[in-house]
């Protein structure tokens, strides 16, 4: 019995370090279909979204048979949870996948943003990538020693976030509103995934060291 | 013991009722300080943004104890780890009302959207102040009756959004780039914290029905 308990454990944070998977790739493959204007991929990515949401919902419903089932107390209960949470945040981090796809479909065959803000996207693309892999990492080994590095991660992106403000509030910009208006949506999703990869990380944290967990908040966005 | 159990549980439902009066007053508030561009309103919505936090965290620990010391199944389960999910929603549109009132001190002393879409913005207030009381008489009574309501809301906030697409992108919009990131930033924020309130109705809803939740995709955003 105990022993089955563990697994069920086990399970249930292998989901979650599986969903970190599906959620890299989908903002990975979600800022390639960005870049080429890539209707397929865009197509793709959105339709992948029903994947994260159900191993979200298993994930919950398997939280919710370990709790039935083993009456879990202490450190165990935590992680229990902390695993709710942060399917949570993580299906969230897919739906912001979805929504770049989304602006990717919406202009195509057009490219949602002009060459000149290509780089910083492709920028916030590698951190994103970057910070969920190093979000699952921290879930899998439960070594938070990679809390500072996320932390970093997401400062560079707050910091892009804000230059992309600049770029499109400068006068030198010549594409307009609607332009202007896309590139701060999408800019804000890539912002607000890393966000939530920090949100996950610190719930982690809390976990290994049993402190209460109370939402902060992040930079302004 | 079985009496002070429901009492507990109560105390949940209770404290997830008492998030949605915060934070309806906080997007209230925020709503008249954007209007006004009443610094100091604005300011009182985001310090106060700490409470719900608070209020949250409470909820998760409440929840937390009642799993460890009263080891609930079935129905009684399904209430506790909804009021985790509904008070992380509830915690959201807390940010979301902050968010508001941080847009409305960013551009202090100046009103921070053109008096043409004032009227549009009054009326988003009008729908998050009806949305989230309705969803706090969910919360309370269990009675789903109010979800057609809530949705008709929601849909109503989707309309005004999308109008408000529409009037930045207008030839007629005289107020330049950042005014128009300014209003779609903020309408945005409307429009999340409707979908947040019936994302929070359809899991009372499962709570009642016993259905499995998965997420949905609301509408473009």
């Amino acid at each position: 019995m105990r022993q089955d308990y563990y697994e069920q454990l086990d399970t249930i944070s292998d989901d979650l370090v599986r969903l970190t998977r599906l959620v890299g790739s989908a903002m990975n493959l979600a800022t390639q279909s960005l870049m080429d204007a890539d209707l397929r991929l865009a197509e793709s990515v959105i339709a992948a979204d029903a994947d994260v949401d159900q191993v979200s919902a298993d994930v919950e419903q398997k939280c919710s048979d370990v709790i039935a089932l083993q009456a879990p107390v202490a450190t165990d209960l935590r992680i229990v949870i902390g695993a709710l949470r942060i399917s949570a945040s993580l299906e969230r981090m897919g739906d912001l996948a979805e929504h770049v796809a989304k602006q990717a479909r919406m202009r195509y065959p057009s490219v949602a943003i002009p060459t000149e803000v290509r780089s910083v996207f492709a920028e916030m693309g590698g951190i994103a990538e970057a910070i969920v892999s190093k979000t699952g990492a921290v879930i899998a080994s439960k070594d938070v020693g990679l809390a500072a590095d996320i932390a970093r991660h997401d400062e560079e992106m707050d910091r892009l976030h804000r230059e992309l403000f600049t770029v499109v509030l400068s006068p030198s910009w010549k594409h307009g509103i609607e332009s202007a208006i896309d590139v701060t949506l999408l800019s804000r999703y890539y912002e607000r995934f890393a966000d939530h990869a920090v949100s996950v990380t610190r719930r982690v944290v809390t976990i290994v060291t049993g402190e209460p967990y109370v939402e902060v908040s992040l930079a302004e966005r």
